[in-house]
């Protein structure tokens, strides 16, 4: 495969920028890949892996004769980092994301690289509560969704150019609006996140009997609460950038809980047995739950 | 090891029924083993497996002989099945059973068997979402609590005989109240699957532009509403018969909920990064997140 960057700049090198430099550059998408971070420790051992092949401690050294940028890093600090790469930047290098919000995240970068070159947001919907470079795999994404959220602002070349490269590392891609991305996942993956994180903090501070609960936990309270092991820092950038949308999600997702609730506590057999009925051939449907 | 029943009758061939009858049966717990149940075809394959050696079709067929009677049904239909076979019982004979609820389901099950032997309330916390005797395993309990509810009524003797059986099979063999065991279950099982049963109806129902959200499920959606998938009539009983603990449960989770969820609307990141901290700490804590 022809190349879509000569030298890029990972920011971030954890699981999802670590995945995609690792696929990129085995499948010679990429040709030499520029590591900055804040952790030395994760830098070096991305090197080690053979995902970056440099690192940079500075932002000049970090920009110098790059013509892709991979933004890879909390959601929060993606607009400031592109502010500090800006005055480094050669003109036309496209910027890009790979974040879980799309609309205020891409309006940040869109905002920062004004006059310097081309944004697409993308979000690979791929990953898991393991992070950091040693978490990194070069299939991570292959037969995943991943997301490209075009603005009137975007560049059409450089929509193809990331498409490219997202279907090279064996992605599906897909486009969507930003703001119909945020709905969509704020559904999905957002509010099962604030949900697990909840039920943690729930079970976890109960007890009955001075016993503690969390200690009966089984494979089912493992599973619904996996992702709750996911790293918080992550989340909490997620979550405020997506607030409005999150919220929505809250209220339906506390609607369908209390017809649940309200029918146990009626004692209404018929409703509760139609209503988890129904739930449970939807998740069969989904599959996955072998 | 010893005997603890020379024929065992199992009301309930499923994946628990199946797999104490396979491993109390391997281990020579227990001698013969009579299938009871509504499915033909799911008793013939517990009696192709080996799950079995006969098949019972009425209650006094079912009972001849039989020292121990484990009733492995959905909870909401101990107390009835017992009734059933009540008729039938040799004096003497031990009814137990395996449901997750204790308090409600031990009481009618002392009620419909006064005057016939001994009872004992039984719940092993092992199983999935996987159902009937095709998935039954012999090694399910090995290294699962398994927690017995004794009560004023209970045999001291017959509390020693269900220790060893379910000793026997591997489990770790704890004994807490039916109230005590109830209100634990109630947050860290019976919590989980409401909540999860929710989160499908309520991501399963919501469309953004048209398109079906749930089509946009990744890993972290199908972890979290992997438990949605269970037989829906088990966890409308269950629930049911356990609906006050419940209740409390669920307030409990929401007020957690709200938490969060309030700090993401007041954009309070100080706080919204406290509360998820605490979650992922303590999940992670919890193990099994990898």
């Amino acid at each position: 495969m022809s190349r879509v960057a000569d030298r890029c700049l990972v920011a971030g090198v954890g699981l999802i920028g670590g995945s995609l430099a690792l696929a990129a550059r085995e499948r010679g998408l990429i040709g030499e890949c520029v590591g900055f971070g804040r952790t030395r420790e994760n830098l070096e051992l991305a090197r080690s892996r053979g995902i970056v092949d440099r690192i940079a401690t500075g932002a000049a050294e970090a920009m110098a004769g790059v013509d892709l940028v991979l933004l890879a890093t909390p959601v929060g600090s993606c607009a400031a980092l592109a502010s500090t790469f800006r005055p480094h930047a050669r003109p036309g290098t496209i910027l890009t994301d790979a974040g879980s919000v799309k609309a205020t995240v891409v309006d940040g970068m869109e905002a920062a690289w004004t006059g310097v070159g081309p944004v697409v947001g993308a979000h690979p919907i791929a990953g898991s509560e393991a992070s950091g470079a040693g978490a990194a795999r070069a299939d991570l994404f292959v037969g995943r969704r991943c997301i490209l959220t075009p603005t009137a602002r975007t560049d059409a070349a450089a929509l193809r150019t990331l498409r490219r490269l997202w279907e090279g590392v064996g992605a599906i891609v897909e486009e969507l609006s930003p703001a119909t991305h945020d709905e969509i996942l704020a559904r999905v993956s957002h509010l099962p996140h604030v949900i697990a994180y909840a039920l943690v903090r729930a079970a976890g501070a109960a007890q009955v009997d001075g016993r503690d609960v969390l200690a009966y936990a089984g494979s089912g309270f493992r599973d619904t609460t996996r992702i709750a092991a996911s790293r918080a820092e992550l989340w909490r950038d997620i979550l405020m950038a997506n607030g409005t949308a999150v919220g929505s999600a809250v209220r339906e997702f506390c609607d369908a809980l209390d017809a649940i609730a309200s029918a146990v506590s009626a004692g209404d057999a018929a409703t509760l047995d139609s209503l988890l009925g129904d739930a449970e051939r939807r998740r069969r449907a989904l599959g996955g739950a072998e």
